[in-house]
């Protein structure tokens, strides 16, 4: 989704790409294949580069490391990325920044015995429940996404497997407080290397069985100063990790009218995707902009009200029909398909409208996506 | 320019390029290269697509002949696209078509001997100057663009290397009275295979020296019921010629309130570069959606006002930091650079700006152009 964008900026990309067949791969014209895993090959890739940037936080610490050392100019830097990519790291550096966050504790595996470890997990377990209440949120630190990793467990015992895993593993388990939420908020923001930071308006986001389905920009009812507080804690944010590129801070508003810190993305996220025809600057401008050091451009939205509604993959590998029946039903809806192999589920495309009228943009964009996957049929 | 679009829409681009640098094949991943004069190159090239369109109006009836005779899906249609080609034709179907124009008479060789031929011209020449008053404007009927191949000629002498030229090539002369217009206007419409059209706002065109500098959306001062006749004129061009894809229909709004048709071109024209970022569905979008037959976007505009500047080559190669600049200065400059080299007067990129404020905005958008070219310096 970089390419137009980048087509206007005169920017030439460059795409280290899974396959050959990957869906970046079929709109870049330089997408050499390598594994994002593997030094050598990120390494020769990094060298045709100005400046290296990722579409996901999966990038392993050594071939960080590596090109840092071979002097790659990376944005945003591995220092930063680390609060992305850990999120055991990320509670325990916004509590030092002192950023509203629910109540958290880190689980390791600690020394001792493997006997003498668990015993210490349970109990640190039951006590962090104690405190807080049960269910707990239990999250696996690295690699969950879309609410892979996550699990909301009402005893120690559906607890035990992810602690035996954690226990095997380096990774240990981060127990959250699960808050009294009235609803889920994103603020989008970009900063650059030289310091320039720009914020998006804060959104809603309306998840549906733990994915990500609408977000709506503004959100709704949220007051000036209630948007302003939350502006300022991403903007702290990006200031305090030193990010670099476009910082997607995802928030709850809970029932007392406090708002939480969530989880952390460092690149366009899909909460931001409503920008690309709802703002002056869509976030994937605006992240070519940061990560490349140039000014930022406005983040101001076109219309008083943006929807974006994701499309997820249905029963029919084929979109064509269901597409073509959209834009002919809705001459305003902004349709984009990523061009990735339908699986029942996945986010295949999304669909951005704009206008005056937040009830008729939600139910022209949720009867887009549902008609494109398949779900509704008439 | 279709990438953004096309990347989007899920649709593969493939670009015959007339060297591997082309700008086109720098960000389009299969672009194999190629003259678009060639017959077996064009052929070889169309049957690995669905629908062949064009980015200029240059390529020869043989090859246009040999892809139709293939079976290849074209849009526009040869028989469409002759009269964007050749200015002669394009005069004498709109006539019978009843569109106003201005007065016109086509001067070819005709029969007899070169000096027979030349004796008939330069009387066809004199008459035609005495129907309508000096000075006339000449035009090579194929081949002109941006002011190049038209001559506003004060006496027959000055017409005479023109006939010349005329007579010594198949193509003629056409000759038009030049009218007494208060400003430049464009209607730009999009039509679909099965007859589903669109129209966009009547713009003003701004030219110096014969080369489009300024593009307002919509035009200024225009009535209602002006803009809709224009637009209904464009329309009727686009359905009486059928015309498939994006229809620039290019107009001079005389001092007696008359609107008469100038000049067409079939695809995105450069008085249509406002709507990528100025309307709901941009000129290129629109132009894919068209030529594919897919359902066409709406060309509502997202702003009251939006302006386009053209910013053409100087003296200076490097753009970089003149660019970076004006980003710095207007965040809300949308600034599309082409990738192209930089040749004084060429045009190299644009820039629009959308909003309430119609001088605010054109004083932004010619700054910004004219900071990137190295005209102004503060």
């Amino acid at each position: 989704m970089c390419v137009g964008p980048a087509e206007a900026l005169g920017l030439t990309l460059s795409v280290l790409a899974e396959a050959v067949d990957a869906s970046a791969a079929l709109v870049v014209p330089s997408s050499p294949v390598g594994a994002h895993t593997d030094v050598a090959e990120v390494l020769d890739f990094a060298r045709s580069c100005d400046v290296v940037t990722f579409d996901h936080e999966h990038v392993p610490a050594d071939v960080l490391e590596a090109l840092v050392s071979a002097g790659v100019s990376l944005h945003p830097s591995p220092a930063a990325l680390v609060f992305a990519q850990d999120k055991g790291a990320m509670r325990a550096r916004l509590a030092a920044a002192g950023i509203p966050c629910q109540r958290w504790r880190m689980v390791s595996a600690g020394e001792g015995t493997t006997e003498e470890a668990m015993a210490y997990a349970v109990a640190a377990v039951r006590d962090f429940g104690a405190e807080v209440g049960w269910p707990l949120v239990i999250k696996t630190p690295r690699g969950g996404y879309d609410g892979k990793g996550v699990l909301v467990a009402d005893s120690v015992e559906e607890v035990m497997p992810w602690l035996e895993r954690a226990l095997a593993s380096d990774d240990g388990v981060l127990l959250e407080e699960r808050v009294d939420f009235v609803r889920e908020l994103a603020a989008l923001v970009a900063r650059s290397p030289s310091g320039q930071a720009a914020a998006w308006p804060v959104v809603e986001t309306v998840q549906t069985d733990g994915v990500c389905t609408e977000v709506i920009a503004p959100a709704p009812g949220l007051g000036d100063q209630a948007a302003s507080a939350i502006s300022e804690v991403a903007l702290r944010i990006a200031r305090e990790l030193d990010v670099t590129g476009v910082l997607a801070v995802e928030l709850f508003e809970l029932r007392d009218g406090r708002v939480v810190v969530n989880e952390l993305a460092m690149r366009p996220h899909n909460s931001g995707h409503w920008s690309m025809d709802g703002a002056v600057t869509g976030q994937f401008e605006q992240h070519l902009r940061a990560v490349l050091d140039l000014p930022l451009g406005s983040p101001r939205p076109l219309a008083p009200w943006s929807v974006m509604t994701n499309v997820l993959g249905g029963e029919d590998e084929e979109l064509y029909s269901t597409y073509r029946h959209v834009m002919a039903r809705d001459p305003g809806a902004k349709v984009h398909i990523y061009g990735k192999a339908v699986r029942p589920g996945r986010k295949i495309g999304h669909v951005n409208v704009v206008g005056d009228d937040l009830e008729s943009l939600r139910a022209r964009a949720s009867h887009a996506a549902a008609y494109i996957q398949g779900s509704v049929r008439e």
